[in-house]
């Protein structure tokens, strides 16, 4: 049975890719586009590409409109409104995949500090899924709102739980070291992301202030059933796509990188989307699929764990459609692989 | 002796090839730099690479200050704005090499025409010297005011001017195939030249409609003794800097891609930043420097005439330094090899 | 009803796409793959990014075992060793798509002349169809070999056909510019080819001597109905997949760029993956996709008819999977959108 | 006074940078450049960009005719290759800067083990100056041989020296994590080099195993004047040219980001080429230049500190002219501004 979706906030990099993907999904039919850019352009005048594939034009977000035309909701909006939007689609009874941050943290004071705003939707805090189905598949397969994660913390998160789980390292002293192509920035006019400022360039970025530090923590801590804060340092590099990720933890005693390999392997032996590799982690592996690839080394006295992923899609759109699948009853890969 | 100089419009990428330049320059001392952006800014600030080689404050255009306080001026100001400022320095005896396209076309109302505004300075068209040493050099020797050339018609006159001045070509039927990385766009804030867009991308612009079509077709025509309209297609290429034009001709009869060759050699031995090469004409040779390579093929009964230079340089800066030491009676190369 | 398919030189850049293409097609199993390398290598040794696709040994090629467990092939050889390759499986029975140039020109001279090899299977030569189905349909529905098309080509040939059928421009004096990314030239470890060497690179090379010439010519001679030497110079441009052609022709009188845009409207109105665009022609729109896009402009007294392609896709393992689907009766679209 | 310079190995990345720069040193006459490639080939034909700026031969190493037609030889042999020639050269009395490894480690216990070979030269391990002027400026004028300090080194190195020394922070648990730009690979041909490989692709490599964990090992251990083993990972990025390096390192009890930047800005004073930066750290800023720029933030309980330099430049050929200018006599900063 082919579900009604509206992707609100459709003129981004993630839109497009998600957009990209629903094309390929024999059972979703995009009904609403929306935009808060000017009236009378559609779809592919925004995105050239989706030419021949869709034929829509972009309305402005009408919440009631939605709830009466649409099953699921895709939201790419913004933190703060898309909780506001979230909160009057999931009251009409649609379900919704969020694309920003508002329901990935629990805890309402984390959120405002880091996000500086007030939370309009706080009551909903705690009891929204986090959206890596190979973490929490059973909460999102009945779950009507579902908080697509962020996507350096999918790499970093996907690496280290089977780890914190398995008490093979130590929940203090990681270090999460991240590089990422320029479209994690999206469609951003600012001069840093012009190609001449981007281009041959490498630089750390929100060193010690970055948001997805405090999402990474939060479910490390999860995994590890004790508080666990990750330092988390990002870089932007000249690529269009992808997130390398380095982190440097501490082994606990006897702890080998081949039993970390093992933990990792048993702990996504059944997932379709996780490869545990033997050969080289690369983002190049990963880019346009929704895989993540993993392995670890031993350097020193510390086990180094590397994680791949191609940002827009498993990093965002793919993972997003992973749920749409889960929460629809559809095979988890649907037009994923 | 020490020469004094005001850079005006110092916060591009031109001007910061300029500065690059001037500090290496034994006899350049840069007293002055402007912008037309807020107070308590520095050229450092502006652009961090120059940090310990300039220590001078951005300040706003003050033609009077710049009379009193620099012998010669580089103007770095978009069209129109820019002979409107160089007429008052004129006035006050400063020499200048404008970077502008505003005193490159003979013609006023071909200029007015492509560019579609009134000119600032009409009286002054038509005797300004065109920047170009190889071709203009005593002209520009005695001159108080300078056109700098265009990018792509440095790249394309200096490639077809032995070859129409020797009759080796027909006047006719010219078509100069061009594509130039991202950094002739200028510090462009235009969703086009964002990392994202640019990245991966190869388009054509401004097909029929580009501005350095006149001028190309000026200077040919000049070297043709007849009138000679080139067309013109520019294309934008995922790289930093670099122009590399493909320009097709017909040759006369007889005239072989030797011949052409020859001529070239003939034309620019002396010259010290031409190269007339055997090995491939390719962007990465020239670029970080002052070098234009040379070399012509023979593809079914056409020419195929090969430039490339580095648009920053060769086609802005770099040729704006050999035209102030030519102006200030330096050694032509100084600073620029 | 599925068909076995085996991979000749499934090593290369052309072979990766494929096979991505395939592990998406619901009516395609791979079940031989071949490589000239050494033993006990497996596909996703060769290409990391197929693990979890694709779970297959690489075989040394035995045209016996091909025929005996596989319905169709794929033959990604050079040009020579595939003819001499398709001459046996023709023979047993398979149906071929090959990728190489040997069965796309009809005369053996020209073959000859241009490879500098003796052709290995000069009787077939003239009457394999040319694998451009928006073209050449019927034929390659009822073919049991197919000339896969050369990338450059496929970019020229879609843009300049209608415009030739219609006599709406001349067949003298057709000058082909293209430019396209590093991909084009195969998994290549000549020193070109390095990252440092093509990176912040652009050069021009087998100017008049590239072996697409007399392809194009040879395509847009039947378009035309009478002689077409077709001008051809590509050129080389930092980025890994995409090509991008400039076309400049001759319009008959009273041709304007608008008809020329209507022509090839007109010619592909009914052709899915064939787009005639207002928006601007450019590869990242059709990267990563089976598209071409095509518009017109005028120049001068001169159209340039610009086309866009991705070089692995629509230039290769696109096209040759819609080969396959019309040989075996599938859906000509299957897997490609 | 003018002195005579031969380049060993002038075929590669560094050896062209190098040539670059003595091409504008006004004391330097390069008289010899070797190469073990085939005869007859000049230097410009390997290094066209070289053309017109050089007119040299590439001819085979004679120790013999060093001696007797050069005052300063700069090795760029691989190393032990490197040792044995630098072996013969000190004999004869010129003096030399070698890029190789092969003089930087102490211990040729160390090195023996890392580098896998015995060490032609042993006697002289341990009383080379490492060519960091900023670190070791007296000891390399008064010397004859310098070991030129690897790239990552470099970097790492100027980063913590002043926070080991002035004990702000712990001489354990240093991680420095590095990534490079492709030329940091040399003129290499293996497949991870080329174009379609490395671009669009990030990957760590070395892990645990990469030589120049056990040179910033050593330097550290100096600076600290205890024992410090740092952990060290290098990564791929695509981009040219240029290292950033991100160090997280404990801080002593009480000292802050701007205690640390303090002492790098004490230590760094007097240095043209050193640049504690209030700027964000960037490969572009430091491009195509012999500066370092450096920066301290907090982030949870640790320092970073950021490090960016030219890999071919500050991290190879500009070290190499800054001790050529040293070791010479002439102005430290000549050619390299």
């Amino acid at each position: 049975m082919t579900t009604r979706i509206a992707v609100i906030g459709a003129t981004g990099y993630t839109a497009l890719e998600l957009l990209k993907i629903l094309a390929r999904h024999s059972e979703a039919e995009v009904v609403i586009a929306t935009s808060r850019q000017e009236d009378n352009v559609s779809l592919q005048d925004v995105h050239p590409s989706l030419t021949n594939s869709f034929d829509l034009p972009l309305t402005h977000l009408d919440v009631d409109m939605i709830i009466s035309e649409a099953d699921f909701v895709f939201s790419c909006l913004p933190h703060a409104a898309s909780a506001s939007t979230v909160r009057g689609l999931m009251s009409g009874g649609v379900k919704v995949v969020d694309f920003s941050a508002d329901y990935r943290l629990d805890d309402v004071a984390v959120y405002e500090k880091w996000y500086g705003v007030e939370h309009p939707d706080r009551e909903r805090l705690g009891s929204v899924p986090y959206g890596l189905p190979e973490l929490y598949r059973d909460e999102i397969r009945d779950a009507n709102l579902v908080a697509n994660p962020g996507c350096y913390p999918t790499s970093a998160i996907l690496a280290l739980t089977p780890l914190l789980q398995g008490k093979l390292i130590s929940s203090g002293d990681i270090i999460v070291n991240s590089v990422s192509g320029v479209s994690g920035a999206g469609r951003n006019t600012n001069s840093a992301f012009q190609y001449c400022a981007a281009n041959e360039n490498v630089k750390a970025y929100g060193v010690g202030t970055h948001r997805h530090a405090p999402e990474i923590s939060q479910y490390c801590t999860v995994a590890a059933g004790e508080n666990c804060e990750v330092l988390f340092t990002p870089h932007l590099v000249p690529m269009h796509r992808g997130i390398f990720t380095t982190c440097y933890v501490q082994p606990n005693e006897g702890v080998s990188a081949s039993d970390a390999m093992s933990a990792l392997r048993d702990a996504y032996c059944e997932e379709q989307f996780i490869r545990v590799v033997n050969h080289p982690v690369e983002t190049k592996n990963v880019a346009n699929t929704n895989f993540c690839d993993l392995a670890v080394f031993e350097n020193g006295d510390k086990l180094v764990v590397l994680s791949a992923l191609d940002n827009l899609i498993k990093g965002a759109a793919g993972a997003a459609v992973q749920n749409f699948n889960l929460m629809c009853g559809y095979e988890e890969a649907s037009a994923l692989s």
